[in-house]
């Protein structure tokens, strides 16, 4: 067992066990419903970040090594077609079996296999690896676990809170700008003990003049563009933004509601009043670039947000990823101007991780900086989240920038 | 407290224990799962039967009623317009919340309340007759109970039962015809203690010589239609039904199996080989009109079905409605060739329960005869039920019929 | 030459010529365009009906017979999928070619070869009926040539007109019930020289005590709906009926428009005011089930309304189906409350004709009484017209009726 | 009349000219018809090039200008909201008026009208540029006209033919590979007589040593992708792409036709036999990216393209787009691995072309090169291209790339 291999063991435990403690205030109910296509169960993101680690590691590399149940590598396989048969993403919630108790001892079939193969005979590194990937892969599902149990919880008809004691008020926001000047920029991953494929490699890239506001873009920053009516305006939107608008009738952010002309929020605390100094969150690209263009500026490329975050050392994610936190910092995931495509000389990962990263670059927006959910030690500067810019269940919110001479 | 009181006091407690007896064999998990839009959660059933006791009859007639919780007037009202919104069928599944244990309080608060309405001073002959159909409706829903868990049981990947013996082989069937005259019948409710509105009035109808088979078309007689390429031949379909096979790629039963060339069905106590004798069920109006094309046959009327089951006296529904007879017995709901209409002079219910029946009588097809899971006292032979063409998960099958000189 | 043959000549000869002569007014531009699924471009009608004759009857019966164009018997196929594959309905829009001259030189072509059968040998008298039957079919189409052109011209942002010069203003209506006592009444083909499989055999059939109403539903009348909120309240409207309103935003008839607060109607001569005492027309099914239940009536069966017809000798379709009388007159399709069917031992065409009317007994609804665009000589009073209950693009009204004691 | 005057009003009527030159060979019938959302009739091209000229121009600009209809201002526009409603895109062939010769008047309308203005007092320098723009839009519906005939007459069930002669086999290409080393490189406009907004400004990019292909794909390194069952296997294709193939069943190019085992290519000749060394035309960026990916290569970035395009001075466009020469050259335009994104301190157009390129920067991948109907006089090497990933109608193929050391 070598001193990695320590590492990696209690690494692999503090993250596994906090997978579960996420889940810990959910009732049974909670676990197995999918109120829309890209909402997972609870009870999938437990048996999937499991079969991670059954399929890369356990299956491949340890020794006599049986499957808890053979149904598992179909049933929680999300994306992976070099691994055969999956079952369809909006079908998740289709599977009443296994119970969540049965997921639960999944995972312990897991992490005892898992503990007897990092405590054995030293590992090559390239298990090492993938073991950490699948360490931060999971790290991934909790930030995803937070996303989809308060669309879990928000679509009851029922009042519905998933954290009890409430938020206090947060204050106000002094908006100023950080000036960066022209020239060749290094981009990418520094190396990190780890990071993900699509942050490589380390590359030039050249910016021209520009400015990033310092503060984020507060829920009464944007409630004065849905009183001006920007909603209403096709000017300021994206041709498929303004498509989407009006499709789906969209008035507000994902999670507002106007009750008797007052506006709430829904929170993991339940329904609040809102808050007008909390940093906006839960939009769509499409939002967020028709709020910056109301305001005359625009959003940030992900190059000039990963300089900005690099200069001012923001610390995203807090000490720990509790979800007290929830709502009550400043951190949400900026939307950047960039969609997302490979870094000149990209080269995905190999063997059954190729399909991490690179297939989902079509179409998909660039956020960066990390949020109040994001669990601590996973994110970096360089890290590329993304998604389509229709989607606004993630914890997403605007950081403006502006071209200066 | 009149002697019907007391008579309905004891058949309330019955079908309200039975319906929770139902869902003894259920783990947690799948009382709230949708895997289709017709397909309630068993959850939703449990608190939808309450709910229409309370909305109907306790708050109306019961002095002082306190509403369990007031978010579940809208939470558990199927389609009832005049009561005020409802939840959509298809988001039935989105909602986690209330929990089982939540929803068995809330029966419990139901039974309370009614138990003390029906023990309380002498209710009005119109309460009475609204609590009797309040408890034909909770029986209705024991049958779509045991419809939506055998879907729900299906849909997993992993095998899933119901109920673990497994039943005995079918004896082969013989057939026959029974021949009936010319002349005008007597058809609909024949004054039975209950009926449905859509049962009345008692009226004349007109009929030509005809002859229904006394068996019913068994799992070998559709195989061997399956096995003639009928799924292949649109001489044998209607137009829609030709449409609906070509979009759906529908080549079987919806429980039927083909795995390694060897037939099997989905039944309540797993996927069992295809028993050759047992009667052919879950098939949709389009299955079984092409079916009966295809053996030169034609599917009877209502009103001839109605006749015939009057005259030889089945006995539909078992002694007891236990899921051990599923599968094992002879009776399966008939496909008629009837269009569901208003019989003359049809009056629907007075006060809420005039959307019970009234306004589906559009584009549905009457099924006759009772099956193996409705429940005892509930089925008479005027009983109309009511399908899509194309639906198929409730206990559907076939009796031939033909015209006779 | 038989003088069957003589007289099937001279009605081929006068029905063919009206064909072409309802689209006299059409630019070329009109007739290939297909705004709805359900509306076929009229070239594709001009096509269509010839190539019945030529597969029905000239490529079985006509010695040495040449198809003008082979493209031409999948192109011009509606649904009959014994004679093999067929352009999709809905796709019959997306195709330029045949150009309308080179459709009209095919008219030409069945048209010669047609005089050459009809003036030979004697013709077979199974021969001589399939003629008659598709000239029935050709008529059936002109019918739906208005229909069409009507929707193709309202579906223009440039006001278009079919014809010039305008109708006058119609007289008030005067009502009154006509009554009918109980009893069997015979229903069905009465012998005439030309009847659709549909319409027989004659069959009794019992009927209760009703009174069906001498003057149509006005526009004035449905006018009174609309403004009592009609379309708003959930309880007048079958369950798929709400749900048609709801999703299409329905609320008002197909042609009516509301500018500036004043209705105005689209009729063949143009955007006119709405004439009040006009009969109503271009309403679904559940329009005119909605408006019967408002005014606390029913909308007849379709064996009552055939009673009615026969004895009150209504003279459905004109003198002449010139299009100056569409939109003048009284006669408009009357829906009735009865679902398509198949009478009692029905029996459908043999042959190719098989596929003309037994597959769509299902999801209809029969409509009777003919209308102003039905062609002279074509319709009798046993006809059974049929379509969906949301369909509104044929020139259907209604007749109310009701119980009496 | 100033010089710049002399030169627009040469340069506008040639290219008026041109427009109504592409569609000579078509019937009437071919110019309403729709048989995709995406394809627009080609009446409505003809339509919507002169309202730009009415709207941007002639309406502002010219003293006394009658607007030759007023419903044209909503069916010509595309989608300028500025201006007001439009027609859907998806509803241009559900209108069959205005008739082909009303718009050819419409044309003949503004023709004179611009005339007129052209030769009047001299025109402020923001005049003459937006008529340079509208003339080059009109240049870029000449594209679009080739695209949308193509489509049209290839839908058509019966054979049809763009042009009569058939064009001679092309020669074996020879490939060979373009060197370039790494460094900042200029991209943009390069201060052309005119640019869209998207191609300015000019701006540093940093490059990596990469190579680019001299050749275009071929259809017979294509058909080698077909044969290696490229269309099956999900490792090559983005998840976006893979969903795309399966839904839609894609198992070659659009025009691609396999029958009895020999491949065919619709072409606006016709069908003509697959000739294996002309270039891979109407292809998907999906398909682009898997054959690259299964090359071992990948798309050259937009960048690098422009690059390679500005060192060869490959003449895109051929010195008559006359459409003799369609599929007979190299010249396809080639997709680019780059997402449309707008370039560093992109301004969009002032006033109504606002709208015209900068709100289409979503989801959308460059293409770059010209192709064989890009009309003479309109392309330049910075020309920025763009279409969803899904598309294939436009002349759209593949120029490999590579990274070298």
């Amino acid at each position: 067992m070598t001193a990695k291999q320590v590492a990696l063991s209690q690494l692999f435990k503090t993250v596994r066990t906090a997978t579960v403690n996420i889940c810990n205030g959910l009732a049974n109910e909670d676990f197995g419903i999918q109120p829309a296509p890209e909402v997972s169960p609870p009870k999938w993101h437990l048996g999937h970040t499991s079969w991670l680690f059954e399929e890369a590691i356990l299956a491949p590399f340890k020794t006599d090594y049986k499957p808890f149940n053979p149904h598992y590598q179909t049933l929680f396989n999300s994306y992976y077609k070099a691994v055969g048969p999956h079952t369809l993403q909006s079908k998740r919630g289709d599977l009443s079996r296994p119970t969540v108790d049965e997921v639960m001892q999944y995972r312990a079939h897991i992490d005892a296999a898992m503990h007897a193969l990092l405590t054995s005979s030293a590992l090559s590194d390239n298990t090492c690896a993938l073991i950490e990937t699948a360490i931060h892969h999971e790290q991934q599902h909790q930030e995803l676990l937070y996303m989809d149990i308060k669309y879990i919880l928000a679509s009851n008809a029922i009042p519905t809170t998933y954290q009890a004691s409430a938020p206090t008020s947060a204050p106000t926001i002094q908006t100023s700008w950080a000036h960066f000047e022209e020239g060749l920029v290094d981009i990418g991953d520094t190396g990190h003990a780890f990071a993900y494929d699509n942050e490589r490699p380390t590359h030039k890239h050249y910016l021209y003049p520009f400015a990033i506001n310092q503060a984020l873009v507060t829920n009464g920053d944007f409630l004065a563009f849905i009183e001006n009516q920007g909603y209403q305006q096709a000017q300021y939107w994206l041709s498929q933004g303004w498509d989407w608008v009006t499709k789906h009738h969209i008035q507000q952010p994902l999670y507002w509601r106007l009750i008797d002309d007052q506006w709430y929020e829904y929170t993991l605390y339940g329904l609040l009043p809102l808050d007008l100094n909390q940093p906006l969150v839960h939009i769509s690209y499409f939002e967020a670039d028709a709020f910056a263009k109301w305001k005359g500026l625009r959003l940030p490329t992900e190059q000039e947000l990963e300089v900005f975050l690099n200069r001012t050392q923001l610390e995203a994610g807090s000490d720990s990823y509790h979800p007290n936190h929830a709502q009550a910092a400043e951190q949400v995931w900026c939307w950047t101007a960039s969609q997302y495509m490979p870094y000149p000389r990209y080269k995905a990962f190999d063997g059954l991780l190729k399909e991490y990263n690179g297939k989902f670059m079509c179409n998909q927006f660039v956020l960066r900086g990390g949020c109040i959910v994001t669990p601590q030690g996973h994110y970096r500067h360089s890290y590329r989240n993304f998604y389509l810019p229709e989607q606004r269940w993630m914890f997403s919110g605007i950081r403006l920038a502006k071209d200066i001479t």
